[in-house]
């Protein structure tokens, strides 16, 4: 397994570098007979394209998305599905800065030592571009599941943190504003806050809350594959990703057992949820909530010292269009990461009786 | 993938509950050739086991383990590797108070949800008695890894909190004391203030810190099998975990990337290290460093409501012997799991070259 | 996958010396609330055991499997399924006959060659005698699938063919005889055969049978895991098999299609069945029917010439108890091994409909 | 594993319909810096396309693959390798005589019963079309394994069999014949034989044989992924395969242990080669040879009663241009299928020392 599938029975297998003719992915495992709504994906991949708003990077991708295979008259047939989204300005771009330079806190070094031979330009098969083929696997996972609700929210960019639990907000604010954070008063002041640092040629890192809501009872596979322990991997599995926590997460680990249990209520219900909806690895039907932590981006607009190939320091900087944060971007992945996750487990669940 | 397997080339699978007749596993994937020390194994399985010191359960189970496979002549032949560990006073216990009762915050609900029938007996499957065989196989782990230094470590107990970075710790000193605690001050208080816990009859959450050292770049399967990706499903997966982050963590989501980027020495090494000794999923050569969050036990040796089958709330408390905190005895099952990740991605890596 | 597990959803991994310890295996993803019938598994044990006729090897060995998880209060919980079996006379062997030879047509050659160091105790891993784990988890499987009838026995030792299609032999007639061949005139040739093979120290071999009958339509994953190519696999992973054909086989390659297809009936059933009860790798509801090839046994009760480890050629002899003809005892292992398949395509395909 | 990923380290994902847009796969896990030449692929694919001869079907189809992916300036980097096939002129056809009617020994009704709903234009996903992607993934698999030679040829049509073993051929000949068989007067009377087939708008059977030379001795991974064992599901999985046997097969079942065994040189290699370059389940460094079944293909071109949805039977007729024997083309897909299992155990072979 050399990396580039994800899943068991709904899987996903990627490929395609940032500037190359093109990425693409096949999904096996995906239930017959699905009604594929191909504009609900195209939005998915919208809300992650570059240029979307004034503090995302600029660059020019549609992102478009063209199914291959495993959808016939509208719906699945239960085989597998290819697409590819063309790279349409792959050609213009100059990369002679990065050639033989490995950038700063970038995946341009350990390519070049694991591999012996990597693709250069725009960071290969290392950038974030790759996550465009999960938005659409993540976007076909919603359909299958119908009804379960996926709310992915910006909850802090640097210091700027949104101050309420989940439950104290209206989640279906997320998207009116750029910075997709559903508290209005704090999205305003983050937009200016990005906007400040990105004049500045620098970036800043920032978190992403997601909550899942019902999720029926009985999803994971202990001992290994506990429910969170997979959406654990399939968040630290996208660019930037530098933590996961759930439920009552790291501060949990500073109650005494007797605050943080949760009782039940007579119908298997809790009172409380600081199991954030999972017990020893099983969804009890309660909200399933996690947040992800996402440093800034490395890529900045001012000078910083970089390593070339001959083994000199020498002064680079960013060309092109960058993100100064990523995290208004990565809210549709971490809601695709999520749904493919839960999917999975509720198709395994399904053999669990015989 | 019914959960039981961990790895991909070196594969754990394991089996057992916790008052069954035994645990075991198969360790698939193991090298040829390699001496097995078993002194060491045991003297993992000791730094796991109950009843080492007054500050966590004084049950008594022996955890000796017996291997039935594999190895031949002191040394492993390249084929499965299989072990049980006999449970041996799993018949004197009196289960009648779990049997109909589904204890707060434990998975004898889900349990019961998911598979329609359970083994109550101790928590069956649930119980962390399940990860001994994690910790032989870990073991095993660290002997075909001879160079590479897994130092897991206490980091808190409650608000109490080790403040200084693991470099600024000598952590020879961890096994000097019953918390697993190198800062032997900090050490000190944790250990009283279990003490105070335990006598209340209640428990405390905790943090366990772990450091890897002399990893060879190049490990890692991007993009979905990231390093640091599997590294945290591997630390999920055991009983109690609430969160993971590993180099700056959440901390560095406050951080600009002009001060978070990790700059170059002329000969590879980054001059800071707040990527964890990871990049893109892959190691840099860099210590790799991570933090794992654990909630308070469930168990509590004080009253409190549970849920019985027929939907009655009923008031119960904790019988036998429980573990106050249980990051003393989660040390060695956090190296194990490390030890099996770190194992599995250098096999893979052997592969990339052909 | 090193190999020692079989299965995607119903999975076994087995591990286990001919003169180990103890062989043994772990079911995983077994469905929960199956009743199990031990003394059925225990009868299927008996069926491959060595010593229960006079044309079989004459080594005791009790085979009796002890349960270890898994199973609780007589039925399946849905979690891994631990067992053993001891070898109980393992360490009153003499091996020096074989510790520096490699004998000719066995594995200890290529054994030594790929792994450096082997086990040469009655050929170690490479021994049949790892074939009773099969048996357990296909008596198992077939618990799992009430319903469906499977069926091997002997068609042919050496010369000696059966002559007959299986719908012309009464099937309840296997175990009748020694040989398990229903056709009782053949049989009476046969046993007599193998008795003369026996006396003259030498071996033979012969070809097994299969019908499964009342599969549903559906089981398969194409386009690579088609039913038969998986049941292919899954004989050709049994000691000594060397060909593996289903439905018309080889003899059907002489036919014109004009011949060879089979026309439906309006039910959706067919008037001919030269398809095998498969159809584009998915069974078609008709019966499936499958004849395996096994070569003769390597160990001959006759001087032979060998190779020593120093290259030299050296005459030996087998000593012990040796089977003159493996397909008697073969047919509950084909059983098995159709039975595991048969489940594991059936549970995935539980999954094609959300 | 829904049934479309081949392999386990050197793994092969692939989509497309007959008559889709495109067929594509993802391969995934090639080692990293292979110079890829472009053209010996293309050659491999057409030697499988249609209308390279008289004897195969007319139908006029490219098969030009595009790579997307994974090499860069003419080398593989390790990461994953896409790669799609257009379906030039699949929107030409007229599907409605197939449409509600299921084709006796075609996949047509167990697609429509196992997944609801089906693409039948062309067979859908299980016509044989597909095998163009395995093509692709063989001809890499053949670049990295140089020095490592695969040879298949027709061995028999119909009754016509080449009654040589494959070391009394000159295997150099086998493209010199539109038939694909060494032997050139039998291949003669088989084109011949072929002919007049397709006159009569019959179709006929056939076999293919393969010898493998240069293989390393340790490929394999028993128990249960045994090299054969993985070879035969390999070529099982080809459309049309009825039946697989390696070294002496199913003729060897009727030999006496005495004259089948291979005695030793003294440098390890055996004087004859009855297991067929495979003991144990692990090549042994002779060649490895084995032989494969094909039905005779079921589409006729002369009327034929199929069953329609209602459940009448309805005479029907094949239309378009359709082969009358798929051994010719079926010659690289065999090869294809070889080498990709012989690089996959090469690659795990690997790992076996640390």
């Amino acid at each position: 397994m050399a990396g580039n599938t994800f899943g068991t029975i709904f899987r996903l297998t990627t490929f395609g570098e940032s500037h190359g003719e093109a990425l693409g992915g096949i999904i096996d495992g995906c239930p017959a007979g699905i009604n594929i709504d191909f504009e609900a994906i195209q939005k998915e991949l919208d809300r992650r394209k570059p240029g979307q708003s004034a503090i995302v990077t600029q660059r020019k991708e549609p992102d478009e998305v063209r199914f291959l295979s495993g959808i016939f008259e509208g719906k699945t047939t239960g085989t597998s599905i290819g697409f590819i989204i063309e790279n349409t300005n792959q050609k213009s771009h100059d990369y002679s800065h990065i050639k033989e330079v490995y950038r700063p806190s970038h995946a341009d070094y350990v390519y070049q030592q694991k591999y012996g031979h990597r693709d250069y330009r725009g960071g290969g098969r290392s950038s974030a571009r790759e996550t465009a083929c999960r938005v659409v696997a993540g976007a076909i996972a919603k359909q299958v599941l119908k009804g379960i609700r996926f709310s992915a929210y910006v909850s802090s960019v640097g210091e700027l943190s949104v101050n309420k639990d989940y439950t104290e907000l209206d989640l279906s604010l997320t998207e009116t504003n750029p910075v997709r954070c559903p508290d209005l008063q704090m999205a305003s002041k983050m937009e200016n806050y990005i906007k400040e640092i990105r004049k500045a040629g620098d970036t800043i890192g920032g978190t992403i809350s997601c909550v899942i809501q019902n999720v029926p009872v009985g999803l994971g596979e202990p001992v290994f594959d506990r429910l969170h322990a997979q959406l654990g991997k399939a968040m630290l599995s996208i660019n930037a990703v530098k933590g996961f926590e759930y439920g009552s997460g790291f501060e949990g680990t500073k109650q005494r057992g007797s605050q943080h249990n949760d009782l039940f209520n007579p119908n298997g219900s809790t009172q409380t949820n600081r199991s954030g909806g999972i017990q020893g690895g099983i969804s009890n039907g309660m909200d399933i909530y996690f947040k992800v932590a996402f440093k800034p981006v490395a890529t900045l607009m001012q000078m910083q010292p970089a390593l070339d190939s001959e083994g000199n320091i020498v002064q680079m900087q960013g060309k092109g269009r960058h993100d100064p944060c990523v995290v208004p971007r990565a809210v549709p992945i971490v809601e695709a990461m999520a749904a493919m996750v839960i999917l999975d487990f509720y198709l395994m669940n399904k053999v669990v009786h015989s």
